[in-house]
Parts: structure tokens; sequence; C-alpha cells
């Protein structure tokens, strides 16, 4: 089964995650991104996949793709056939696996598949003077979306006798095989998220989305004196209100299995709770334990680095050098994608220590919500 | 003329700047949101709005608000009936004057017209057995978007004309005047902002193009000793590269015109530089001039307290008492939409002053973008 996209740009390729059961994933690109595409792929050490230039319409790089599977002349090795070929937008990243095997399982009973989603304006078709002709009863049509499926002879069939016409000015795969293959493609209802990147605005969603992905669990790790054990439990539990937390109450280095597991499952937040002034050491061990990972590869990793401050004078005073030096230690581990910010919990007063708890998890969810990288190596005040 | 939304929730009112051409606005809201809309409307001070009840569909509804200019049935005074009326959807707040105008334009020429948009998917029909019927050519179809406007007679008279199944089952005002008054709207093309606020995404983009539009221009005033005036220049060159500055360099009360100018030409975020610790008294006239400006009423404003450090010692300290005081500010602010947050700015080796300058401007960019409440009264270090 091989997936392949028909676009030119595929500028997200790495918010899809690869599906297990795809054999191939062919990306077509416009000539001069072929380069960059290999870059990327190298860099997020995707496998499985094949860059093939891009044709100058959509149907053309479509079908630039498909040739991959029986041609020579795109590839110096021919894959192999597959039964069943998905074709999707990489403009279209919030794909979810569920949908795609939906088409797959419909395009093997029906030849071929495509989502769909509801109509959210009317269409209308305008006469030539720019006047409105007529418009359409909305409930009886959809609009059609990405990923569509079809067995792989089929769509080859329907391109090769494709009209210079249908590839400089078609666009939709599901009406080619209609036309010359007298297949109907079943249609399956599509969720919301198979949205197409277009405008900005949606480069703006798309940001929010990924960063609300990112910040659905927080790993909470305390190292301190036992005098301070009721924040390493009180901050947790203020935490649990808005993310999945996972606590762990001893040194980093007794726990490397607990924390391994933790890190594979794909968290990307951390808060390490000490006592000392500056415990640069303690968290040097866990990004490097994220940068053997790989997990801050494909998304920034938010580091929190909380001091429990229980001194009794009046004056918190933190030395220049301190300063610069976690400055300098966020710096270095920023080009790591790994974003260190610090925060100090003033835990004197018994009376408001839950207030500063609360104040604490809600500075913590403000640094995981945003990932702003201007702001790493800045110390926060709960 | 007369513009009035025919959705039920009209939660983004405000976004929608008052046209001066305008003279009255219908808000049509669902009965139980009758009481909420007229304290938003009393909240942000809109001047010549009614609020109507609306139906249970979207016809219902657009014909409730049209009515207050024909029937005593649904307000007590009978508004004066418009040579033109606009229908909107409040889903739609980044809706542009230019459009409304080229429609109403359109509208007193054609009987009726309304903004369209390219489709950004192929329009289909699906067939009994949920399989594709037919696909229709993309660039024949437009979608129908709104605003549209029409001459209130010839769109009353379609909906007085209406049948219970175009009320209950149809959705476009369009296709009402021509079924009815043979009257083809005038298709006028709309820009990208014109797009429904419909999805989860869709309120993520809606915010962050507003941010985008209060992060325009930047008010930067400096009241310094002569030493470190340079540091006054740099910032403002500084950030010049990332956002309109406006920069004033003498004290605040010296300046109150120029301040007054700046505040209601809708700037939204002031960068205040002197060189006092603790600078609580100063920023407090540029809040008071904010607060009575009305300003903050609409949207938030960030008010950045800069104090530049000269101090020849190798640490900064600040005490306990001056962060509780900055943090107790920043929360009575935020009470009146101001977000204040602090900035050091450390000048103590001039070989590092423009890499500070820099730094700092990046973190003021930062605060500005973000505009996040969870940071106010925290102190950040350049």
């Amino acid at each position: 089964m091989n997936e392949f996209t028909g676009v030119q740009h595929c500028i997200i390729l790495h918010c899809c995650p690869w599906i297990s059961w795809i054999s191939d994933v062919i990306v077509v690109v416009s000539p001069e991104n072929t380069e960059t595409m290999k870059t990327i792929i190298e860099k997020y050490g995707h496998k499985k996949v094949t860059v093939v230039k891009g044709g100058i319409t959509r149907h053309r790089s479509i079908f630039n793709g498909l040739k991959v599977f029986a041609e020579n002349e795109f590839s110096s090795h021919l894959l192999q056939k597959p039964e069943v070929v998905i074709i999707h937008d990489a403009v279209r990243p919030f794909v979810e696996e569920d949908i795609v095997a939906k088409v797959v399982m419909a395009a093997k009973e029906h030849g071929a598949a495509g989502a769909i989603r509801p109509l959210v304006s009317t269409v209308i078709a305008s006469a030539a003077d720019g006047c409105l002709d007529h418009s359409l009863e909305r409930a009886r049509y959809r609009a059609s979306e990405m990923p569509q499926a079809f067995l792989f002879d089929t769509i080859y069939e329907a391109y090769q006798q494709c009209t210079d016409y249908d590839l400089d000015y078609g666009t939709e795969c599901l009406h080619l095989v209609l036309k010359y293959c007298k297949t109907n493609a079943k249609l399956v209802e599509g969720t919301a998220d198979l949205w197409k990147v277009t405008y900005k605005r949606d480069l703006y969603a798309a940001d929010s989305i990924i960063k609300d992905n990112l910040s659905q669990q927080v790993c909470v790790t305390t190292n301190v004196k036992e005098t301070l054990a009721q924040v390493g439990f009180l901050l947790p539990e203020s935490l649990k209100s808005q993310i999945k937390v996972e606590a762990i109450s001893q040194s980093l280095s007794k726990n490397d299995s607990h924390l391994q597991n933790i890190i594979s499952g794909q968290c990307y937040n951390f808060v390490c709770v000490n006592d000392k002034r500056c415990a640069i050491q303690e968290i040097q061990e866990l990004v490097d334990m994220l940068e053997k990972s790989n997990i801050p590869l494909l998304y920034p990793v938010v580091l929190i680095s909380a001091h429990l401050d229980i001194s009794e004078n009046n004056y918190f005073s933190i030395g220049m050098e301190d300063l610069t030096m976690i400055k300098k230690f966020a710096r270095e581990t920023k080009k790591k994608n790994i974003l260190v910010y610090g925060l100090l919990i003033q835990c004197k007063d018994p009376l408001l220590l839950q207030e500063t708890v609360n104040s604490a998890a809600a500075l913590i969810m403000a640094l995981i919500k945003d990932r702003n990288p201007e702001l790493i190596g800045q110390l926060l005040v709960a």
C-alpha cells in the first residue's frame, strides 16, 4: 500500500506520522525543491520515502508519482506495484490513520474512494455578466477532500487515458476514474481536521493545534529535601486539573527507566523541581536523555527548572553570573530544540503555600502552551 | 443603510468596527441570549444597535430582523425603512469596509449583491448509494459568502412571499430574491478574511489575527538620565525593524497631548523606559490615561516597564517587597485590561550594549505578540 502527496510543496511532511501498514511513500515536489525535500527526509530520518519531481499541474504531478510503480523513467529502481494507492495533499497535515484506513477499505471494495465534508458555504453558478445564475441546494452536495484511495490499476489506467486537457485543467482524481474507468468512487465522511492549510490564518491555526497536541502531558520530577516534599506533592496536584501529569519523586538518575518510558511515550514537557539555586547539572542529565531519544527532533521540548526557595530573608538575590549561566545554558539547549525556563517558587509563608503553588502551576501551563523561544533562560517568580 | 447579522450567536460583535455610513445595526440573537447581547452592547458602548429575537432557522431570523423596519411586532419603535439593507454573519468578524461598500453599491444598481470566493475544494454530488454521482467543474462555480446587500423592498418582498419550506430549509438570500423577485444578484469578489469562524481551529486563527493586528505599533517613552540616553535611542531603533515605533523622549506628563494622540490613534503597546528600580508611580500615570481613553475596553493593552540597570556590582538583587508590589500592581491593572510586565536591561558593559538592547527588543516583541495574561507582573531580564 502506498501513499503519496500530489502537491508541490510538502512543507509539513513530519506532521503526518507514517502509518505502519503503508509500504512506500512517494513525495512529489517541484524540481527546484527536490534537494530541500531530500534534506528534510534525511534530517527527520523518514524511511520508505521516495522523492519524485512534480509536473506543472496537480494531475501531472500525481501521474509522475504513479509512474514510479510502473515505468522506469522517474526512478532508477522500480518499486513494487501496490494493490491500493492512497493520494493525499501535504497541505492537510492533520489526517488521522482512521480515515486513511476507511478510504483504503472502501477502495478495495469499490475501486476508488475519497473523503468528503459538508459544504461550509452555498455554491453558486455565475452567468457571463457576473450575476447569479443559480445556487445549488447545499444539502445535495459535498466538498471533495483528501485522502483518496484507488486500486492501483484503476487510477493508473485512468491517467494513461487522460487527455492533455484533463491533465492541464482537471483537479479531481475521482472524476478521472469515473470518466475513464466507469468507477463510481465510494464517498467517506471525513473529520474537520482534513482542512487544507491554505491561507496565513491556516498557518496560525496549524501552529496552535500542534502546540495544543504537545501540551497534553507533563512529567514532574522532584528531588528535594523532606521539608519541601509538600510542594513536590502539591504542584503535580495543582497541574492535574489542566494536564496529564507523570510525577517522579526521587532523583533522576535513580529513575532512568521510568523516565525513559515517559520520554519514549512522546512527552514534550518536563518540570524539574529542586532546592538548589542553580540546578544546571541536574537538568543536563535530562537534556542528555532527551537528546538521545530523538524526541526534540520533531517538536520543541519544554524543560522548566523550578527552584523552591525557603530562605527566611526578605530579599531574593540572584547573582548576574548565575543568571548569565542559565541564559547561556538555555541558548545552547535551544540548538537541540529544548526550551529551558527557570521558575522560582517562594515557600516562605505556609499560609500562602497553596496560592503560590497554584500560581506556579499557572506559569508552568503558560510556558508549556506558548513554547516561546524568546523567553528561554528567563527566571519567572511564582 | 442598515446592517444586521442573521446568526444566533454574535460572539465577537466588537471585532466588526462600525461603519459610519451605516445608520442602524440590527443584531438578531436567540431568545436565551438576548440579555447577554444587550449587556455586551452596553459594555462596549455600541450606538445605533437594536437587538431582535431570532427564529429557529437562519431565514426566520433574518426575516425577524427585517420586520423591525416594516412591522411593529418586534420593536416598540419602528426604525426608518432604509433604501439598502446589508446582511452579514457575526461569524465573519474580519469583514472590511471596502467589501461592504462594494456590495452596497452593486445592490443599488442590481437590486441585490453578494460576496463570493473561489471554491477551495471540488464540489461533488453523491448518489443514493453513497457513491460519487458527478463532480462539478470547479472553475464554473463559486462559494457564496457574506456580506450581501439588497434594496430593502426587494428582500422584504422575497421574505413575505417565502413558503414555510423556504424558511425552514433554505439558507441563501440571493436564491430568495432570484426566485420571488426575479432579481439576479451581482456577485462581488471578496477577500480571504470573509471566512466563517466555524471550528476550534478558526478560533485559534481569529485569536492570532487579532493579536497580529494589535502588534503593529508600539509607543516607547524614555525618562532617563543623560548617561542612559543612548539606550533610549538604541531601543526604539532596534524595535523599528519589527514594528512601527512612536518614541517620546521626555517625561510623560510633559507630553500629555502627544501621548494622548498616540493613544487615540489606537496604539495597544507601550514601553516606559526609566532608571528607577520600581517605576510604578510613572506607569500609573499612563494607566490612568489609558483607562480614560476606553482603548483597553476592546482589547488588552500591553505596558512594559523597562528599567535600565547601570549598577557596577555583579549582583542584581530585587527585594521581595518590590517584586510583590509589581505583581500586585499588575494584578490590579489586569482588571482594567492592561497587561503590565517588567523588563530589566543591564547596561554595564558598553561593548555588549547593542546585544543587550537587541535582546530587550526581542523580549518586548515576544510580550507584545503573545499578550499572555499569565505572565503579568514578571520581571524579564535582557
